[in-house]
C-alpha cells in the first residue's frame, strides 16, 4: 500500500530449527531516531512491552502472538517453562485486552508444532491491517455523515497509526483515509504526556503521509473545541466493555467531557478484537498506574523536585454516554442511538 | 510569617538618586535552581515578565508596579520616554488584567515624585500579601463547609502560591491554610503544560510547606475526580469577568468540566484587584497564543518531529457555570446562588 504508512513489527528468519526473531521499530526512540530491534527472546520481548518499544493495544496483541512463537522456538510447545512465556506476555500490560487475545490465540495452535503458531501470529498480523482498512473507510464515511463538512478537523490523542497497529491504524487510520479523500483540512493532534506519543509518533506519522497538522498540549484539547476549532474527535481503544464504556490513554475522558460541552461527535476507532464482551462495564478494566518517573521527568530530564511523588494512571475510563459512536472493522455502533457493543 | 512562604520580588537600594532594582526569585531557573535577579531597568523588567521569570497575575501586577518606579529613575515622571515605559510595561502580557492595573495605579503617583511611585508599588505589595492571608482563610473556611470533610484533597493546576503573587497566594495559600489548619489529606498538583510551573513550581512550595502531595499530568485530572480521588478543585485567575467568566492557566476549563461531571466543588481564588467589572463576560477576554516552541520542546529537549506547527494558547476561559465559587480577599462569591462577581 502506497500510503505513508509504517510496518511497525514482523517475523524474521528461522522456523521450526529456531534462529526467527521478531523485528520492531523501536518507538521509544522516535522521532530523534528510526531504530529497528531484533528481538529473539521472550524476556526481551516482555520487556519490549513494558518499556513501550512496542504500544498500541494492536501492536502490542500481534507482538505477544509474535512472543508466543519465540516461546516455542525457546521451549518447545509444551511443558512448565512453555507455559511461563505464555504467563509472562500475557501479563506484560494489563489493560489492554487484545494481548491477552492474540497470546491465547496463537498459544492455542502449539500442540500443532511451531510453523503453526507463527502462522497464527501472522494471520493476526495480515487481520490487523485489514481491519485497518476497514476502520478507515468505515470511519471517514462516519465523519463525513455526521460533521456534513467538505474538509474535516479532527482532533485525536495519543499515537493510533501505522505504529500503534502494523500499518495505517485505528483513529490515524481515519484520518490518514480523510487524506486521502481530499476531505481532511486539518488534524490536531494531542501531545499525550507522559510519554508523549501524539507528539513523537503521531506528529511523525502525519508528516510522512503529508497531512496538515498542528500539535496542543492536552490540556488544551478541550478548550479548543470550546472555541469550535475542531469538528470531531477520533480515539483509538485499549478496551471497549459490552456497554461501550472505553478504556484509552490518559486524556480521553477529559477530551470526551470537553467534546460533549461543544456538542462535537466524540467517535472511538478500535478493531473488533478490542472489544469486550465479557467486562460488562468500565469498573471492571484495570487501570495500569506506571509509576512516578513518568511524570517527574521528561526524555531524562527533571522536571519536579527530586522525591516529588506522583499518580500515574496511564489509561482512563469513558463512559458510554459520552461517546457518539465507536466504529470497529466490522461495524459502527451508534452509542448515542442507544446500541451497544458487547 | 512562618509559614515556609517566599518572598518573590521586592525593591532594593536606590531613591529619588537612582540606583535602585527589583530582586525577583528567577521562576524559570527553578527547582535546579534558586536564582535571584536583580532588574535595574524597564526594557530588563518587559523581558522577565514576558519569558515569565516573574509570572502569576498578582507578582507580575506587583512587577508592573515596580517597573514603573524603574521608569521614574531612567526617565523621570513625565514625557515620552516615561509614556512608552509605561505603555511597555502594561503590555507585557495580555491576558491578566493585574499588570495594566498596578501599572496604572503606579504611574498615576509619577507627578508626586518617585517616592510616591515607590510607595504605591510598595503598598500594592502590601495589599497583596494581605490579600493572601485573606484568601486563604476565606477559601479555607469554604473549601471546609463544602466538602464538610475533616481533612480535605484538593486538586489544583499551575502555580498559584508565594511565587505567583508576593506570598502565600491565591489557590495554594487556601491550600496552605488547611495545612496549618491540620486539614489537608493530600494535595494533587497538575504538572501543567507546556511550561510545567505545577511541577516545578508548586511542587516545590508545597515540599517547603511539608503539606502531602502528589503531582498528575494535566491530562489526568479529570479522570482523577471521577475516581473520587479529589473533594475540591482550587485555581486562580489571571481576569474574571463581571458575570464569573475566568480566564486562567490553560488546563482550567478541562479541570472544571471534571469537577462538574464528578459534582466536585470548583473554586476560583484570586485577589479582588483581578474581578474586572468593565469586561461582561468571557468573550471579551483576549487569550495570549505564546508559539510552538513552548509546545515541541521541553527544557531544552525536542518533543517533536522539527517544523511541527503548534497551537498555544496560554490561557482558556471558564463558562462562570461550571464555577461554584470565585474567593477573593474581600467575599465569596458563590456562582452556583447566581451571585456575580463585576
Amino acid at each position: 500500500m502506497d500510503d505513508g504508512g509504517v510496518r511497525t513489527l514482523d517475523w524474521v528468519g528461522g522456523g521450526e530449527a529456531g534462529g526467527g526473531a521478531v523485528e520492531m521499530v523501536d518507538q521509544t526512540a522516535l522521532p530523534a531516531a528510526y531504530t529497528v530491534l531484533r528481538i529473539d527472546s521472550v524476556p526481551d520481548m516482555v520487556a519490549a512491552i513494558r518499556r513501550l518499544s512496542v504500544r498500541g493495544a494492536p501492536a502490542i496483541g500481534v507482538a505477544g502472538a509474535f512472543g508466543v512463537a519465540l516461546a516455542v522456538q525457546a521451549h518447545g510447545t509444551s511443558g512448565p517453562a512453555f507455559d511461563e512465556a505464555v504467563a509472562s506476555l500475557r501479563g506484560a500490560r494489563p489493560t489492554a485486552v487484545n494481548l491477552a487475545r492474540m497470546v491465547d490465540r496463537a498459544a492455542a495452535r502449539a500442540p500443532d508444532g511451531f510453523d503453526a503458531v507463527l502462522a497464527e501470529a501472522q494471520a493476526i498480523r495480515d487481520e490487523e491491517l485489514a481491519a485497518s482498512v476497514a476502520m478507515g473507510n468505515l470511519g471517514a464515511d462516519l465523519v463525513l455523515e455526521l460533521t456534513g463538512r467538505d474538509d474535516v478537523r479532527a482532533m485525536t490523542i495519543c499515537n493510533t497509526g501505522g505504529l500503534a497497529t502494523v500499518e495505517r491504524g485505528t483513529a490515524l487510520a481515519v484520518i490518514q483515509t480523510l487524506h486521502e479523500r481530499g476531505r481532511l483540512a486539518e488534524a490536531l493532534a494531542l501531545e499525550t504526556r507522559p510519554l508523549l506519543q501524539g507528539a513523537r509518533l503521531t506528529a511523525w506519522e502525519l508528516d510522512r503521509m503529508g497531512a496538515p497538522h498542528r500539535l496542543l498540549v492536552d490540556s488544551a484539547g478541550p478548550f479548543m473545541l470550546a472555541r469550535g476549532e475542531a469538528d470531531v474527535v477520533l480515539t483509538g481503544a485499549d478496551r471497549v466493555a459490552a456497554n461501550g464504556d472505553t478504556a484509552n490513554k490518559i486524556g480521553t475522558f477529559s477530551l470526551a467531557l470537553g467534546a460533549r460541552h461543544a456538542g462535537v461527535p466524540f467517535i472511538v476507532v478500535a478493531p473488533e478484537s478490542t472489544v469486550d464482551a465479557d467486562t460488562p462495564d468500565g469498573a471492571g478494566i484495570a487501570i495500569e498506574d506506571r509509576g512516578a518517573d513518568e511524570v517527574v521527568s521528561l526524555a531524562g530530564v527533571s522536571t519536579a523536585p527530586d522525591g516529588t511523588a506522583a499518580a500515574n494512571p496511564a489509561f482512563d475510563v469513558t463512559p458510554a454516554e459520552l461517546i457518539t459512536a465507536v466504529v470497529t472493522d466490522q461495524r459502527i455502533v451508534r452509542l448515542d442511538q442507544h446500541q451497544t457493543p458487547g
